[in-house]
């Protein structure tokens, strides 16, 4: 039996998105340049953490990172990955509104979950065998996972900067998670992010 | 000419104390044994870090910090670190009310500084010399001089817990902050605490 792992790319001041996502702006009125630029121009120095977050049997994944629309799908949108997204894997949604599986190539297929992020996790640890469950993010699918006690690795890559508290409107690492307590598992620095893993304690 | 560096001790969402801060409950309503272990409970293995924090010719502190009471100052009231306070130098406490200097054992003397922290920073730097000046907290104080330019090195001190998202009534570091840019320093992670030290671009 694998581990449910999550990783979230926050800054300084928690936060993985600003306001007002949309398609144009996935990551809403952000500086999502400083927020990704370890992963896309720093790949190198930080390779071992962006394997491990696709290394996985299956994934979780919230409505809001697979799109920017709301409310009901649209047919055509297949992600933002491309024709062979990096999962090669089943990939959960979590969305309140139902839609066909969509398989990609690469072996990525998106699976659409109308019921809750609980019957995403199951359905994703039943397909995922020995191997890991990787939440994907965003923060608030995170921030739920966490709260309900699913995740037993998170892995905070946080980059030095802050988003200048957009408040609410953005998408906040812990934001409504109850007192928690987790330990400090292992701590990597580059220079353009500090890797931060934490586990749920007695492991 | 020495730093500026300020410490604030945090829980992995960013409180460094609850609401309802009263004498009673310095820290509000808060787990502040968490926060605290690793410096009185675990100091051998955090010495360096601990010692870093009063090691400066200087010291600006936040009102709040200072004391659990707000409005005028309690005449009797010295502080929470008895006759012999771990400063041992001029002590600037930002408060929008004035008292008069109190001198303490040890070097320590506690200033009230009524026109704002840039001027208790003017005057703490006068008074440190070559040496830093070290700004103790709280949060909203730290908060401040990092929205205005004046931190060189940040040192966050990181307990691997939550607070339970205490919210506004809280006090968060980054809250009210506007976008800045830091630099990685360093990192260094024991079991109960992780240190992660950030600098002004450029030093």
């Amino acid at each position: 039996m694998g581990l449910v792992h999550a990783d979230l790319g926050i800054t300084l001041d928690g936060y993985s998105a600003g306001p007002n996502q949309r398609l144009e702006q996935p990551f809403g009125d952000f500086p999502v340049e400083h927020l990704h630029s370890w992963m896309f121009e720093h790949g190198d120095e930080n390779a071992a953490e962006v394997a491990a977050i696709v290394d996985a049997g299956a994934f979780v994944m919230g409505r809001n990172m697979f799109t920017a629309g709301r409310g009901e799908h649209d047919p055509e949108w297949k992600g933002w990955w491309g024709d062979n997204p990096p999962y090669h894997g089943p990939v959960f949604v979590v969305s309140h509104h139902a839609r066909e599986s969509i398989p990609m190539e690469g072996g990525s297929t998106f699976h659409f979950v109308t019921d809750g992020v609980e019957s995403a996790m199951a359905q994703a640890k039943a397909q995922a065998g020995d191997r890991n469950v990787s939440v994907t993010g965003g923060a608030r699918t995170v921030n739920q996972c966490l709260a309900l006690g699913l995740i037993d690795e998170l892995r905070l890559h946080v980059v030095p900067f802050t988003a200048g508290d957009p408040g609410d409107e953005g998408s906040r690492v812990f934001a409504g998670v109850p007192q928690i307590s987790l330990e400090i598992a292992s701590v990597r620095s580059t220079p353009h992010v500090n890797h931060l893993t934490y586990r749920r304690p007695g492991l």
